[in-house]
C-alpha cells in the first residue's frame, strides 16, 4: 500500500507492458506502479462502472500480456497437507468448463479515501480521494468448484487452512505480488469467491488482470488478485508484505517505528463505507429551485446491504434519508454490490455554504465512524468516517 | 419491545407457570412479562454464562411446562410454495435423532444498553443496562438438515422466503409470540442455525424456553425463538409486532407519532459491541498499586470476530489495547462466541476521578460509534456507541 520510489531507469524495461493508453479521466495518484482513480462524480452515472474508468491499482508493472491459448493456471499444495488433492495445470478453456456464473461485486482499494484520513493525521500511501471503488459485473467460475475438482474436501480441508493467490505481476527481483484468504471463506459457496475471466461482459482488461484474475466479494481490494497464475494450498497466510505488512489496521499510538506487523491480523472484510460524489467538493451550486440534489454510493463488506443512507446540508444538524437505487436484486446475505443514493433535500435561498454530510448503516446495524480521529491508523486504511463536502451555494449561476 | 402495562387481575392465572425462583442477583426490569439481567460485573467471571444468571427476556408469560414425552414439533408451509415439502410432526427423540452439534454463541437482546441510548432523548422500552447479553454452549440440531429431511431444497427453495417460529407462550387472546428468518440463513449450514435442547450441558430452563428454543447465532435475540413448536415455511416475514414493528431501526427524526413501520427492515444481525463490567460505575477504586484493571465483553454478530478492544481511562484521550481471553477457538467466519477483555492501566496517584470507556473493532473493520446521538433511534435499539464508566479512585481504600 506504501508508495514505491520510481523506477531508477536501468529497470525500465519492466514498464514495457503497461497499456498503451488509459482514460484520460483518471486522475493518477501515482505513474510507476501505475495508480488513479475516476473522479467521485463519475461513479453515480453507472450501477456498473465502466471498465476503462475503474481504478486501478497496481502494486508492480504491469506484466506481459499473456496469450490466452498459452496460459496456465497452476495450483500447488503445500506437502503433507490436503490429503487427496492432486496438483493440477488448467488451461483457461478449462477454467471455462466449470459453471460459469455472473455477480454484481464492488471491489474497494484498502486505501480508498485515505486522503481525507491524513487530514487528521499523516498517513503512509498513495492519497486516494473517494474514487478507490467501483462496481462491476464479473463472469467467471466458482474457486470451490475448481478446489473441489482437484479434491479438497472434508470438515478441516484436510489441514489446509489458507489459499494463497499469486499473480504474474513481478518486481525487477522476480518476487510476485500474492495474498491469501482463509480456506474457509474459499470453499463457502455462499461467499461466491470466482475466478473471473470476464468484467462487465468483456475480456477483462489488462490493467485488471488479463487474462484470469481472483474476485473475493466483500473483502478489501488488496486479496483479489489480479494476473492470477498459481493458487498454493498452504497451512499459512501469503508470506507477502500485502498479507504480512501494509493491509493491516493498529492503534493511533503505532507508527512505523514502534509497528508490530504479527501483532494484527490481515484485513479482509471491509466495513461500511458510503461517499458523497454530487456535488464536487469546492464547486458552487445552484439552489434557485429551492433544493439541492445530492448522490453518492453506499456499500458494505462480508455480503451484507445497505438499510439507510443519511444525508445532511449544515454539517450533521439536520439528517434526511437518501433513496436508494436498487438497480439489481442481490441475495439475501450475498449483497457484494453498491447501493448508489441520490437525496434531493430543500435548502433555504439565503444558504451561502453547504456542509454536506453522508453516513450509513448496513444490514447488521454497523455504523461509520462520525471522524477519522476514532479510527486514525498510521497507513490510512478502512477509512469509513462520515463523508463531508462542502460547496458554495448561488441563485442563479 | 416496549413494556406491557401490568396484568388486570382477572387474568393472573396466565403467569401461573413462572418458574417458582429465580436467581435473587437478576435485577429485574419488569414483572410481568418478567425481564431481568444480571449486574454486568458478573458477566467477565465466566465465558460461558451460568443458565441461572443469564438475561430473562420474556415478552409474553411463560407457558405451561411441556411433557417432553407429549412435545410436539410442527413444521408447516403456506400453500403453493416449497413443492416436494412435507409438513411433519416430529417428537423431542426424533429431533435428537438428527446429527447432534454444540456451539458457544452469544444471545443479546435488540435493547441491551437501552438505558444509556435514553441519556441523550428518551426512548420506549425496557431500560436494559448492559446486562442483557449471554454466552452460552448450546447443545441441538441444526435447523438446515431438519428442513432438508422435510424435502426444502433447490436454488430458491420452491419459492419459501422466509422461516417462521412460533412460541408456545401467547397472550391472553391466544397470540403467540412468533419471528422469522430469512430462508437463506436458516439453509446455510456456516450460519450455524440451531433448535437446540440443551444449554450450557444441562436441559434448558424453563424460562429459556424448555423443551426446545431456536438459535440464530449472530442475530438479535429476538430470533431466537423461545419454546418453539411450530415452523411455518412461508413467502412473508412473520407478521408479529416483533417482526413487522418492534424490532426495527428508524432514523433520529421518527418516533412513536410518524413511524411508518414499512420503511425499515426487521433487524436481524447485530453490530459490534462491547462494554465495561468492571470497575462497577459510581465505585471507588483503590488505585495505590499504580495501576487499574478494566474487564468487559465485546462481541459482534453475522459470525464476525472482535479484532481489537481499545480502552481508554480519561475519557478517550489515550487508549490502550485491552487483552481479548480466547476461552475457546471458533471457526472463521462463525465467530458466534464473544470475547472477554481484560487491561491493566498505569494511573497517576493523583488522578481523583477515571472516565473509562471502550471501543471494540471487528474482522470487517466495523467500529463502535463515538456517541449515542448519532445512533440514537426512538425504540434505543443496537446502542452500541462506546461504553463508558465513571469511578471515584483511592489509595488504600
Ligand atoms: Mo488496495
Ligand atoms: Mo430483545
Amino acid at each position: 500500500e506504501e508508495e514505491k520510489g520510481e523506477d531508477d531507469g536501468e529497470l525500465d524495461n519492466q514498464w514495457s507492458n503497461e497499456p498503451q493508453s488509459r482514460h484520460p479521466a483518471l486522475l493518477c495518484n501515482q505513474e510507476k506502479p501505475f495508480n488513479a482513480e475516476p473522479p467521485p462524480a463519475i461513479l453515480t452515472g453507472d450501477f456498473h462502472t465502466p471498465n476503462d474508468l475503474f481504478y486501478v491499482r497496481n502494486h508492480l508493472p504491469v506484466p506481459p500480456r499473456v496469450d490466452p491459448k498459452e496460459y496456465r493456471l497452476e495450483i500447488a499444495k503445500e506437502t503433507g497437507i490436503g490429503e487427496g488433492v492432486e496438483p493440477i495445470e488448467l488451461s483457461l478453456e478449462e477454467i471455462k468448463a466449470f459453471p460459469v456464473t455472473s455477480i454484481s461485486a464492488v471491489v474497494q482499494c484498502g486505501g480508498n479515501r485515505r486522503h481525507s484520513m491524513a487530514s487528521y493525521k499523516p498517513v503512509r500511501g498513495l492519497s486516494w480521494k473517494g474514487g478507490a471503488i467501483g462496481n462491476a459485473r464479473w463472469t467467471g467460475v466458482r474457486l470451490c468448484d475448481v478446489l473441489k475438482h482437484v479434491g479438497v474436501s472434508g470438515g478441516n480441508y484436510g489441514g489446509i487452512k489458507h489459499v494463497q493467490f499469486e499473480g504474474l505481476d513481478a518486481d525487477a527481483m522476480g518476487s510476485c505480488y500474492s495474498a491469501s484468504i482463509p480456506i474457509e471463506t474459499a470453499m463457502d459457496p455462499n461467499r461466491d469467491v470466482l475466478l473471473v475471466f470476464q468484467m462487465n461482459g468483456e475480456d477483462i482488461p489488462i490493467d485488471h488482470g488479463y487474462p484470469l484474475r481472483v474476485i473475493v466479494p466483500g473483502a478489501v481490494g488488496a486479496r483479489s488478485v489480479k494476473w492470477v497464475s498459481r493458487i498454493v494450498l498452504s497451512t499459512e497466510e501469503s508470506p507477502s508484505i500485502w498479507q504480512r505488512r501494509d493491509y493491516k489496521l493498529f492503534p493511533s499510538n503505532v507508527d512505523i517505528n514502534n509497528v508490530d506487523y504479527e501483532s494484527s491480523e490481515a484485513m479482509q472484510d471491509m466495513p461500511v463505507q458510503s461517499a458523497i460524489c454530487l456535488p464536487i467538493p469546492g464547486s458552487t451550486v445552484d439552489i434557485s429551485s429551492g433544493f439541492v440534489t445530492l448522490r453518492g454510493y453506499a456499500w458494505s463488506g462480508g455480503g451484507r446491504s445497505i438499510s439507510r443512507v443519511d444525508v445532511s446540508i449544515n454539517g450533521g444538524k439536520d439528517w434526511s434519508v437518501a433513496k436508494l437505487h436498487s438497480n439489481e436484486s442481490q441475495k439475501p446475505n450475498r449483497v457484494w454490490a453498491w447501493s448508489l443514493w441520490e437525496a434531493t433535500v430543500p435548502v433555504s435561498a439565503c444558504t451561502g455554504q453547504l456542509d454536506i454530510v453522508c453516513k450509513a448503516m448496513d444490514s447488521s446495524c454497523n455504523t461509520q465512524p462520525e471522524n477519522v480521529e476514532s479510527i486514525w491508523n498510521f497507513r490510512g486504511l478502512a477509512n469509513n468516517a462520515w463523508h463531508r463536502v462542502s460547496v458554495k451555494t448561488a441563485n442563479n449561476i
